[in-house]
């Protein structure tokens, strides 16, 4: 590339100059120049995902990050900020999740096979997130490879006392990875149960992603409490593809051996740091992420890229002297990943104290290149919400969709109809790192995570100003 | 990231539904699938960067990868294939580029230094491309560090015999990152001559990037032939912050050596795949990309991204069935990096041929995710490609933009009014890796490098279907 960028996306050149008679746009350029220049967003990434890791609720690093957020919201300058303390489920891996596939029957019982020459490989997968574990020897049983739930049922016959491999694959002609997700995401919730419910003994689960590595992804599985809870593990995708082929070829067994088991639930908290609004101190607007993450992880992308976009926004509003009319409340919510008790819990207490919440926004979805705005509300809301896409379009976010949110808000909107909004970055790379080892801070540029920021600040400062 | 995609971008749902009712929509639909499911230009990209690597002008690379380009033409279905001839330039770098910053003076006519602790170090240097040699010994001078042109012409007379920097920064508040680019380029081509034009023996110029590494970044220098060539090399951005503030403390000394030269001019081609019309052969519809690149990386965004999206728009089209109405060639440009001979020869000899070209499409931005297609032609030809904006939006390119074109189809535009277009990707991560080591195949993402295929897929297919 030499010369091409003299002639194409001459489109925000205009920035500086409409600056210069409109107040909104001129707090905005404001606003993004000091997060694209003083910014402080991947800086603190990086101490939370490399001085701290996966943080699951209940384990030491939840706790470590609960102080770390706590002293971020202090340092970037809000009024106040405070835990607020709510029950988390503590759910432990426990040890290496391990899947061996191997041509060899376990005992004279399972019949012989035809290959007698033995071979065994070792599967790289995670367990999922809330499933049993195995017993210490682990669970060997055949492998019975089924495309989707329908072959499942048409199959039931003869999963009792396998391995069920669901190999349902990543639908790759979906623009919207998100919705990809959400088809192949019923096989890691439903899955173990499904296969339970026909004596299957465990489950293997192809990863949902449409990565070219071989990286398995955990999340949150479902147990249907009619059936034996029996462990569950996601494998990689090139272990996926190999196993499947292998399996057109010869019947094979599995040891998988797991140890996931839930403690006590034990004390998570949302940590919450909040400016004080000078006109209406007692309308909120809430914007934030989860500071959960799975534990085999940074959680750089899910969601510590929420989180400390949450924060860059109270450092910027801070450092601009910006001080809005209403109250602000950055909040970086606890075990969105298997249990949702943060949102549930912020929820709860703002119903109790019978807050007025004007909008909650989250960043949920990568710390990748903003492009849209998403917004759930009244016709009229949408409509104002709509009016200013043209004041934020130049950094990034140029479309206005319809349906915004996110989990941790959601109890909020639901218990006080409160409208909700969510940051949309482009969803290409996210599946590649989700919930995966992969999802580590050199995998998050600086540049799209700031801009998300940014985006996310326009929009507060303008339903600050113009109200919903 | 657990329940958020249930609420969120869900604006691209409705493409399937659509495509039922539309044939248009349909078909760009099928091109989508096509890419997405059974594309190639990831493998491509993989095998032109780790096979051939870097290829600039001349090199042996150069061959190797027109030999592998016409290959692919041809196994992805062109009508015809052909090498299209042209004399480029033959800069070579000739050896390691060094810079080692010292504080103890070459001689006793350089004076003393008020340091007598020698200390030395190595910054992380890459001579600027078709820049001169240094001696062999290497040009060590005392270093004059100024920010701008304006400081240069404020301190001019105290460069002679002085080796400048320029610590010119790429500025961050751009939210497009080519007017960065832009706006610091002029110190890496006007910058040599300007100080040379005060005696300045040698220039190291800061790495126009913002990317948070110390790699880098090369490209094309332009003598003032007023003026004496003087070496020139860029430095990385982590030293030349170093360097800087060392320079605020104490005055330093720098021995350059670098090796490059130009070799006698010598014989590089275009490489074409042509898809002939059905219906308007004799007129034509240009694609492509350049296959040359710098020599420091594997040139896996720039421009094998462009190169191999065009073979892909050739395979999918091919795999479909699809025969255009009018001639669709698909070009991988010869020399872009240093000359542009290949851009100029296809002008060339499409006006001695008085061949009729009715659009030529250029990506030459990365393969990042695809954000815009700009547009150069008259007001109603760009009436009619912004008619089209709503069945291209759902793929990524959700802006249409006034303005496009690209380095490699600028001779053809001159020549004959073409019509131009270009591809424009998301552009935050470009200048991370624009011309340094770290422009490598890993940097690309397989859905984002697919996704840019099919948005000037379906700019093809319309224009094709429709005309200008």
């Amino acid at each position: 590339m030499l010369r091409t960028f003299g002639i194409i996306l001459s489109c925000v050149i205009s920035v500086a100059g409409f600056s210069q008679q409109q107040p909104d746009s001129a707090m905005i350029k404001r606003i993004s120049d000091e997060i694209l220049v003083n910014g402080r967003a991947y800086d603190n990434l990086r101490e939370l995902t490399k001085q701290i890791g996966g943080r699951l609720a209940g384990s030491p690093q939840m706790v470590m990050a609960e102080q770390w957020g706590l002293k971020k919201m202090q340092e970037s300058g809000a009024d106040k900020a405070w835990m607020q303390e709510c029950m988390v489920p503590h759910w432990v891996r426990g040890g290496k999740d391990k899947a061996v596939v191997s041509t060899k029957p376990p005992s004279s019982k399972t019949g012989s096979f035809p290959n007698n020459n033995y071979r065994e490989k070792a599967l790289d997968v995670v367990a999922l997130g809330n499933s049993v574990g195995t017993p210490s020897k682990g669970i060997t049983a055949e492998i019975i490879m089924v495309n989707s739930f329908d072959e499942l049922e048409l199959r039931k016959m003869d999963v009792n006392n396998k391995i069920v491999f669901y190999n349902y694959k990543f639908n790759d002609t979906y623009v919207n990875t998100f919705l990809a997700y959400r088809d192949a995401g019923q096989y890691r919730g439903q899955g173990p149960s499904r296969a339970a419910k026909y004596g299957a003994k465990a489950v293997i689960v192809r990863s949902m992603s449409n990565a070219t590595d071989n990286n398995p992804h955990t999340g949150a599985t479902r147990y249907d409490t009619a059936y034996p809870r029996i462990p569950a593990v996601a494998v990689g995708l090139r272990d996926a593809d190999w196993l499947s082929q292998q399996l057109e070829k010869e019947k094979l067994m599995v040891t998988i051996t797991t140890n996931g088991h839930f403690l006590p639930d034990t004390i998570g908290h949302n940590i919450i740091g909040e400016v004080t609004g000078s006109d209406y101190p007692a309308e909120i607007i809430t914007i934030g992420g989860h500071l959960d993450s799975w534990d085999n992880c940074e959680g750089a992308h899910d969601d510590g890229a929420g989180c400390v976009q949450a924060i860059e926004i109270l450092r910027a509003f801070k450092a601009l002297g910006f001080t809005p009319k209403h109250t602000i409340r950055f909040v970086l919510f606890a075990n969105e990943e298997n249990g949702l008790r943060g949102g549930a819990k912020y929820a709860e207490e703002a119903q109790a104290k019978n807050e007025k919440h004007i909008l909650a926004i989250e960043s949920d979805a990568g710390g990748f290149t903003p492009r849209a705005l998403g917004f759930t509300g009244s016709d009229a809301q949408y409509q104002k919400f709509l009016s200013w896409k043209e004041l934020i379009a130049p950094y990034g976010c140029s479309e206005f969709l319809k349906g915004g949110g996110g989990a941790d808000i959601g109890p909020l909107s639901r218990a006080l109809k409160t409208p909700t909004a969510s940051l949309n970055p482009d969803p290409q790379r996210y599946f590649d790192i989700h919930h995966a080892r992969s999802d580590v801070f050199e995998a998050v540029n600086k540049r799209e995570l700031q801009l998300g920021a940014v985006n996310m600040a326009a929009l507060i400062y303008l339903v600050d100003k113009y109200g919903l």
